[in-house]
């Protein structure tokens, strides 16, 4: 049966929010407060619907698969909440709404970022979650995770991103940084949820395509729009780029041919979805409406 | 067969050394630069150590261990390049030396603690790791350690450290925050060790009042080394909690009286052995050792 992307935000919402709840210790209100701030601060929910939706196409249970969603975006929401820091990216507002550190100050938001990837991996342990897939399965999806989002990964891509700042770089080294700064944690969101479905080889390849594709192109639109849009629209200040000397997609193709790459990255994505059996509707107008957002 | 202090170190260091190794890309190398610099600044070890001596005391054998040793000492470094850093104790010294962000700027010492956690759960769940104990023992060990370090571990202690700076608190008040800010990854440590060897239940709960009790006492000698200490010795500014006017032992409790406290504590921790069959006298000396410490 098909899911709708209102019953996916719902399922994932809910049970974001009982992940992070109360303590015993009310001093550290603050802290949860923060984590709460990032997770409910108007994120897309990309990549935990991914999870669960490729999850749903492979034959799997989407409800064993919550708690991995759950995880992806808290690993999303911790790194843009360490990249909003003054010492890093230095951003004051994230999708219209000022950062964590502008609320809650840099050292409860480097905390609170801190306390959402040791909760990732915290979820992915508990007795529920385990007895659902089993440990084997558990064990993969944790080897997957930790090696995409460290030092050979995530992590890695902000590393290039910082110091290549302010240089003309190659494109083939823009993708590679953007394969690591982005791709990586898409890449790994819909290969957990092929796993959790026990998708073949073929499925998990065609799922990787798929989310390496609409992860570039979800860059590139980045890079368009903050040329072409206003900040009311893109919920973040614009021409960033360009007062940062970033080399960006835009800055070395134009915004024409970005708009083309865009397109036939798209289309690619699209195409990856023949290689499923169930209905990839949902996939297929995601993919649509990704490369046609405004913010 | 005892192991002695400098096997330990040896064994250890070479294994950190390993896992934290050259990447492909070139240009992530100050990442690894800064996360090797804080896993070699001089830190004793004492985690490590104890999680692969409680190991072998339970009948285990230490070398499938290994791992999850350098996984404590990796997760209790990031915890203190992000303490460092000048939006949390803003400290430019550790043991001695420069800080991690004093060398390599926050953003690649926050990039470098974020690795460090990261890879951390990543060498938990390689290969070679799990084939080593199976994977119910990397699924308990991993549940335990994520609980422990997180927004109800260790990360709530430092956060209640952040939330009572300057204020005067109960001295009920500080064991709690001590027990989470570094007595709940001490525990963890030997909790872990026990459960690799296979141990029974009497057994974990002595390990844990050892932990707790040369925890607590560590950081008790810890206020009173910066009030009697000297920088030189002690490898760190002393006189800091006056100045901060931060709550410590000796604040409420005066220097003998807390002095006392740290030599009971440390006889319930060695009375704590008398449950272990094998020579415990590794850890009567480190226990006696650490209650003497200059620094």
């Amino acid at each position: 049966m098909n899911i709708s992307t209102e019953q996916y935000l719902s399922i994932i919402n809910e049970s974001l929010d009982k992940y992070i709840k109360q303590t015993e210790e009310n001093e550290t209100d603050c802290l949860l407060e923060s984590m709460r701030y990032s997770i409910n601060a108007g994120g897309k929910r990309i990549r935990p619907m991914l999870l669960l939706e490729f999850c749903r196409i492979c034959g799997g249970d989407i409800y064993k698969a919550v708690p991995f969603a759950c995880a992806v975006e808290m690993i999303h929401t911790y790194s843009l909440i360490h990249d909003d820091l003054p010492c890093m990216d230095n951003s004051n507002t994230r999708r219209g709404k000022p950062s964590n550190h502008v609320i809650y100050g840099e050292d409860i938001a480097l905390l609170a970022g801190d306390a959402l990837l040791t909760l990732a991996f915290e979820i992915m342990f508990r007795e529920d979650t385990v007895g659902a897939i089993g440990e084997s399965k558990v064990i993969e999806i944790s080897r997957l995770l930790s090696s995409k989002i460290g030092f050979k990964g995530m992590i890695a891509g902000q590393v290039l991103d910082l110091k290549n700042e302010g240089k003309e770089i190659e494109i083939e080294k823009l993708k590679i940084m953007d394969e690591r700064k982005t791709g990586d944690l898409i890449v790994s969101a819909v290969k957990i949820g092929c796993i959790i479905a026990g998708a073949d080889e073929e499925k998990i390849k065609a799922a990787e395509t798929f989310a390496s594709s609409i992860g570039l192109a979800f860059q590139i639109t980045d890079d368009i729009l903050d040329v072409i849009s206003n900040e009311k629209d893109f919920g973040k200040p614009v021409g960033i780029d360009n007062v940062n000397k970033k080399s960006t997609y835009v800055s070395m193709l134009g915004v024409d041919k970005s708009k083309e790459l865009v397109m036939s990255l798209t289309n690619t994505a699209i195409e990856s979805l023949n290689n499923f059996e169930q209905d990839t509707e949902f996939l297929r107008d995601l993919a649509t409406l990704l490369s046609n957002r405004k913010n």
